[in-house]
């Protein structure tokens, strides 16, 4: 048995869906932000690093949103989550880093400035850069990597929810997504699909 | 042939140390920062996010350095450089990921604060809190993922010269090692070895 812990809305949601998808047996567990129980001491035991998405396997947890992708994309070999070969795979994962690394990290700058800086004033101004970082970046996705009509081209794969939570925090980072035609009709195409309708019932 | 783009002492160590590990055939390009080349339109064409590493391949180019260090460990089985089942290979590349996601992002508001702010008085404000945040990313490390003697325990793998570039990091940014043993006799056994000796001279 596999067990999700989450957060609404957060970055989890991506391996939620993809748990769907897979047709994964699982069960899940919110953690509830409102009350810090990321950085309760069970929680810590769980995930030390005080965050969500953490996945517990029958041979222990895993956290980090790429890595939990590509085992989920691993252990459910029938569903064909992921290139096999390793360029595409690769490739598929690079994507993700790249959403990981640079694209998560610059919306993290919205709510979570006190991370790099405990100056309120400071918070403020990174705060003030993130719709322009947030823009940039899906362009980069729109005119690079968004192959079409899913992220690595005709096969939907371990990319896809991933850019979907992300096309998420675009929005109400003010990104203007008629803009981006081909991550607007990802976006589309996402929720229409039967496991991102169930998961998002529980999501909101 | 594969060809590595670099630049001296960047996250592209990383790789070119696990490309030697390998006995791979491989050549490198320098990519002169001090010209802003990873900038020029030939740069942008290989890598149009303008970073490095990069790593060209027989089927085309690949970004993100936990990317490009799995798919050495891949395309290199003979070297045992992940592990093979797919609980292992999620941790090691979970290890790398928060390198990726959160430690290398925390080192790189020191010198590179302009990507989340044009407002020079914040960008020194985040410049403040790197040798803090460094010193809880050594903690985490040393404390709950840092196997030993080598990340993943016994066997040396694709998660030891990152952890090796992040370790050079730490030591700038103002991390006391004394205080981390573990990390420190990891640094000390990285540097003793041949391919580590090798790369080195090219990196500085
Ligand atoms: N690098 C991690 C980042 C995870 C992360 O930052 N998650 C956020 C939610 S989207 C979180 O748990 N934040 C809680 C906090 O900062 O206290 C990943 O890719 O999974
Ligand atoms: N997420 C990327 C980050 C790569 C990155 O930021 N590389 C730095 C060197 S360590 C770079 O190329 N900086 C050049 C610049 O910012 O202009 C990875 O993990 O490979």
């Amino acid at each position: 048995m596999i067990t999700l812990y989450y957060a609404k809305g957060t970055a989890a949601l991506a391996p939620h869906i993809l748990l769907e998808e897979a047709g994964a047996d699982y069960a899940t567990r919110l953690v509830d932000f409102a009350a810090a129980e990321q950085r309760s001491p069970d929680y810590l035991a769980i995930n030390p690093k005080g965050r969500v998405p953490a996945l517990i396997t029958p041979k222990g947890a895993l956290t980090e949103t790429p890595a939990i992708l590509a085992y989920i994309a691993q252990v459910f070999p029938g569903a064909d989550l992921a290139p096999a070969d390793p360029f595409g795979f690769a490739e598929a994962q690079a994507f993700n880093l790249y959403l990981a690394a640079t694209v998560h990290v610059n919306h993290a700058h919205k709510q979570r400035g006190m991370r790099w800086t405990d100056d309120e004033a400071a918070q403020a101004k990174m705060r003030e850069k993130v719709p322009a970082n947030m823009t940039d970046c899906a362009r980069m996705i729109e005119e690079h990597y968004l192959k079409g009509p899913w992220v690595m081209g005709e096969t939907y794969s371990m990319c896809d929810p991933y850019l979907f939570v992300i096309t998420r925090w675009m929005k109400v980072d003010g990104v203007n997504l008629d803009d981006f035609p081909a991550i607007s009709a990802h976006f589309a195409a996402m929720q229409a699909r039967p496991a991102v309708l169930k998961v998002m019932e529980l999501h909101g």
